[in-house]
């Protein structure tokens, strides 16, 4: 007898808001924290869409490299010339 | 004899600057394209870290659900009280 774990499907994301069709978060630049943004890109966040660190776990478990997009938000938009 | 195709490793990123030991991508607020700037969380996107599309692809293929952070850039900053 041969006993085989198969994860197949390929799935990224593998519990957030599965039941929208895609999921797609919208932010004005204006209300991004400061002095950074730091956004999940790893789909394993608490706190997605924002980054909580739980890309460490998975990286750790998986061998995987992936982690966040940080805003830096910290100044202001540069004074007119 | 068996023969069973296998895809164990549970890794979301399969080729993106697998180099690197964490793939952290760093962008100034003043410097986000306007109106909207796009990022993939995909993994799949020829211009990582922007999105092109490519979750179409990846959702379709896998039943998944993934997709992008949009900044809206569009407005500038609120006017002061
Ligand atoms: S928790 Fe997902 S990238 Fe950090
Ligand atoms: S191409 Fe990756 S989220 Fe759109």
């Amino acid at each position: 007898r041969v006993s085989v774990v198969v994860r197949a499907d390929g799935q990224i994301n593998p519990s957030i808001r599965k039941s929208e069709e895609k999921v797609a978060d919208f932010v004005k630049a204006s209300e991004l924290p400061k002095p950074k943004a730091v956004f999940c890109r790893c789909w394993r966040a608490e706190k997605f869409p924002y980054c909580d660190g739980a890309h460490l776990k998975h990286n750790k478990e998986t061998g995987d490299n992936v982690g966040p997009l940080v805003i830096d938000t910290a100044a202001a938009a540069p004074a007119s010339q």
